[in-house]
């Protein structure tokens, strides 16, 4: 049994509680779109998906179908059931937020997904003491050698990713908002993507 | 002018002010230690370097001499002066912990470099909510196209770091305690580091 197909709006963030045993599947709609996604114990908002221990974990930069993502008390969390892409994902770059906008050079407000984050959370009520670094879906930004490039996503509409939760999880996702830099696409249009909670 | 040279004791940490226009040297005493480094606002603990916003800022996974390294605020913190070594540190893995140790199977409280950095920056009365991703001096973590790698360090005896404060911060460093995997050389005996605060 499967909730109803949510929507995450173009530029904007969505939240949503994922219980142990359930998955989530987030969906690449329209394909060129980056999620940013988080995620907290639902029971202790100290525990939260992290990157930086992640690849310790994981001993990777980016994970893979069939890894564990793990909490910042090193336990696995997430467990990355299923990739239809090509596994092009991000976990060096922190969320975009107003001051990455006004290094861009852009002078009135422009959505971000720090901001997403702690409005979808907040909608939920909870209200996180920091913004951690995101687990960056289809966002291509490899490193070659010490250089970081950044580079549109090489996924195709209707891919997506599928995570289980391995205990009571709040999911935190943002449609990157991001259209100075291609990196959503070379059209710099940010899109809306989609989700959906599946009984494990 | 110096301040007298501090000793960062083996398996420990310390914390220090660093006020705008000052500079930090950071010393390898005996050439094989990792140095676990965080900084944060003097004035406002909301505020604290970001290997996640660096690694953006820059393009690249490991700063070098003469970047700036920046806040999540995306506002040069620490300006990276000067480096004597070949340039091999870390910004990609967290800051060992207990987690850490009980999952390499230490059964007993193992020093670690999350605990010394709330300790030393609880010793100058600051309590910072959580531990942001540590810059990891020397640590020899390489990613080799999506593994990463846990070698020794390749610094000598002596090899220093200097890094300028743009504004008030509080640096706090942990001589990181690691003794079952060789981050800290091939013997995992892991030793005291040092530090003295210069005028800019």
């Amino acid at each position: 049994m499967a909730s109803e197909l949510m929507t995450i709006p173009a530029r904007k963030g969505k939240a949503a509680v994922v219980r142990a045993g359930q998955r989530i599947k987030i969906i690449n709609t329209h394909g060129q779109q980056v999620v940013d996604t988080w995620a907290f114990n639902l029971c202790d908002m100290n525990e939260y998906l992290s990157m930086q221990h992640t690849r310790a974990y994981l001993d990777k930069i980016i994970p893979q179908a069939g890894d564990d993502l793990v909490s910042n008390r090193r336990r696995p969390m997430l467990r990355f059931v299923q990739d239809t892409s090509r596994g092009v994902h991000d976990t060096l770059i922190a969320a975009c937020d107003i001051y990455r906008y006004i290094g861009l050079g852009v002078s009135e407000y422009h959505d971000n997904c720090q901001d997403n984050f702690f409005a979808a959370m907040g909608a939920l009520g909870h209200h996180p003491a920091f913004c951690p670094s995101p687990l960056n879906l289809w966002m291509n930004t490899p490193a070659r050698d010490n250089t970081i490039v950044w580079l549109p996503p090489v996924c195709k509409a209707g891919d997506f990713v599928v995570l289980e939760a391995c205990f009571d999880c709040v999911v935190a996702m943002s449609a990157c908002p991001q259209d100075v830099v291609p990196i959503n696409g070379v059209g710099c249009t940010p899109t809306e993507a989609h989700f959906v909670v599946l009984e494990g």
